[in-house]
């Protein structure tokens, strides 16, 4: 059954226009078929085609139910600033991954920053990207793309996770197997820059009660790094 | 200490030239220091400088053993043919994470071919996004870059892994946490084209003994599939 992205859905009917009444029109489909909304907050619409005219497409709603592709536990994904191309591609595999947020953060040996007038025009774009990999994984959530413009910030908003992780080279004791081994339903998960942390920046990290972590004996990248963290997060929630 | 990756080491003396030299130079170590030698096949070497001349360096072994950078377990990525920009970066990504080797194949529904003519070509420029991959991430092993040309070559290979898979996105009874719940200490992953695999394809696999698995509810693109296996299977043997 086709499947398509709207916004909030609500009511027993629904127009559809714009780019979804051109693909519902280029699928040929006839009134009385049925397809899938999603609202893209987690909840599929099973609805029937009633008409298809120059306005729009109008379908009946028929029944609701939790998308099948979310995850049952909520990973936000805290990664620092990097050059655009990898935040971009970050913000594309986690979503497909199954990210609840994506986060971007200043950090002390960032080289790429941004500052607000960049962020306003670079955040729609990422918040699209992230929509495109969440229609085509057949995800039922669009992950927010959000940035946080001090380390403060994001430790408080981090440290409110159950599982609040801070993936550091240096750390040599606490494998992400041993701290995962709690009872979770949210995680959040922060990676450095190209250069790591500062020393400072993980001290500061485990007084708002964040656990330092290690992703193992090789050096990840920085796009590397939040990627792998999601996945193992995500598996050992039985989620693969 | 300082790391290079160089060929086979043997002998209690060894004579480097080229690029090695180079970056001895470049660091102005003096005679007497240390240093560390990998031969790219899961060896390091401590080594005295005893000599630097225009001629190269002259390094005295020391002491050997295991790299540090090594996973106890050997994965095995098997990847579909798909677009160079996409195979190379997982390549690249594969390599950091901690695959064995990396082989591309031809599936029923690729749409990038390689001929002999191209592989000659390609798989230079691959083992060496490898080997830069590997030097980065601090491994002590190369993963080898090999193609293979038929399915039934791919399957004979891959049935041979103590735990060989092949994700199949309609594969929705073997979770891979399922299926690692045995000992195992090679394993085969395989991940098929951007059309998936066929049936056929499937069949012809669970003939040869592999196991049909699910990476979770998420349709995954052809390059987050192989790193998103390898990183699950990382973790769930403690690497993690």
């Amino acid at each position: 059954m086709p499947r398509f992205f709207t916004g909030p859905v609500s009511g027993s009917r629904v127009c559809l226009s714009g780019e979804t009444a051109s693909h519902i029109r280029v699928l040929r489909m006839r009134p009385g078929e049925e397809l899938t909304l999603c609202d893209g907050q987690g909840t599929d619409y099973v609805c029937r085609l009633e008409a298809l005219d120059g306005a729009g497409a109008q379908v009946e709603l028929l029944s609701s139910q939790p998308s099948a592709g979310e995850p049952a536990v909520d990973v936000t994904v805290y990664m620092a600033f990097a050059k655009a191309d990898k935040l971009e591609h970050v913000i594309q595999k986690a979503t497909e991954l199954g990210a609840r947020e994506i986060v971007a953060y200043p950090s002390a040996r960032c080289v790429a920053r941004y500052d607000a007038a960049a962020l306003k025009s670079k955040l729609p774009r990422w918040q699209k990207i992230a929509a495109a990999a969440a229609e085509q994984s057949g995800r039922g959530r669009i992950p927010a793309v959000r940035a946080v413009s001090g380390w403060a910030a994001v430790l408080q908003e981090a440290a409110a996770a159950d599982l609040p992780l801070i993936f550091y080279e240096r750390e040599r004791n606490n494998s992400l197997r041993s701290l995962v081994q709690v009872p979770w339903r949210s995680a959040a998960v922060l990676t450095g820059p190209e250069g790591g942390y500062t020393e400072a920046e993980i001290a500061a990290a485990v007084e708002a009660g964040l656990r330092s972590a290690s992703l193992g004996a090789r050096i990840l990248r920085c796009e590397t790094a939040p990627l792998a963290a999601l996945t193992a997060l995500l598996f050992a929630a039985g989620e693969m």
